[in-house]
């Protein structure tokens, strides 16, 4: 397989237009979408091959419910951190769409899976965690191809999420995933738009001596 | 912007074609390749929009030895956690293009980023070193695009690491990553391929109702 051009300009346009989607239309999302990317996902790279991501699809409305009022009760946690100029920013920035998207799911890191049979691991536990970071990424790029926006939920408290869906042993809360199709498109960072956080530069420092940079 | 199927060719072409290399030539990768490259990692979605990965270039061959040292030693120490034919099965793995990539990098996550103002990561610190994780994707899936290769290793003791590379207070050890031509291509994870981890398939549970799935 040899890459060209095109390759490198879809991905281009695919990384520059994702983005964390907070606004959904409540059009449904159709189940061989859903398969597509699924599969998708299995193609991130993982620990040992061991894909150790686990997904809940949750459509139960109780179970939406209770989601959203942990996000309701962290939310307001957070809100309390900030004061003056930036608290009032805060309360202005919409940070989930957990009440429009037609997808929601949840994902949760497996800690110890039999697959991969430890290998990379033993040093750094963490890279299974990594490994299901990278899958939601492969997820939110595969959406993005189908015109789809992903928003990713971390202001939960995780032992309430991994209570509320009375997981097994071992797995860890990672995302709250709202997946659906997107109120409007934009190619700026909705944080960086609302003035919260500017994309910032970031720099790869050279070490070509021993004595530091 | 509209996605349509040439984008969603372009994807899975590249998710497929990703591989964990370990097997590289020793052509040279260019300034400007590796300044898109840079450029990519920037796209990947950041909590808070704080891009908290931190990039060292490590060209230094004395610091290379010392993670080579490094990696030497917590293999032999993961090696001796398998026994019988598992044992002979690890010793044949190449786990590591460290004796010939030529571009090394030593990915760190800053744990307390200015940037952002703590958005997002109060419930979930771990959400800054999903961002490296993601960032880390990112830059595979361009590198492929570019039809260079990526290993990334993580047998490596991570404080060691932080130290041999006297990294400023807070930031945490993430990966160490081999960049560039692949001696090989392989649409086939090596692992499986070599007989120590297939592909195994994973299943999105629906949960429907309250009581479980």
């Amino acid at each position: 397989m040899e890459f060209d051009s095109s390759h490198r300009a879809a991905l281009w346009e695919l990384l520059t237009w994702r983005r964390d989607v907070r606004h959904f239309s409540t059009d449904p999302v159709d189940e061989q979408t859903l398969e597509r990317l699924q599969s998708a996902m299995n193609l991130a790279p993982s620990v040992g091959n061991s894909r150790p991501w686990r997904v809940l699809m949750v459509d139960a409305p109780e179970l939406r419910a209770a989601v959203r009022e942990n996000f309701t009760a962290a939310n307001a946690r957070a809100a309390a951190l900030y004061d003056g100029a930036q608290a009032d920013a805060y309360r202005r920035l919409k940070l989930a769409g957990l009440d429009r998207a037609p997808v929601q799911l949840a994902v949760f890191t497996e800690t110890s899976p039999p697959e991969g049979h430890g290998l990379g691991r033993q040093t750094m536990p963490d890279t299974l965690r990594q490994s299901t970071a990278m899958a939601i990424h492969t997820l939110w790029l595969a959406a993005r191809a189908e015109n789809l926006g992903l928003g990713m939920v971390s202001i939960l408290d995780p032992h309430v999420m991994e209570a509320l869906f009375d997981v097994p042993e071992g797995w860890e809360f990672a995302a709250w995933l709202c997946l659906g199709h997107p109120a409007f498109q934009d190619d700026t960072p909705l944080l960086h738009r609302a003035g919260w956080q500017e994309n910032m530069p970031t720099s790869w420092q050279r070490r070509s001596g021993a004595a530091g940079p």
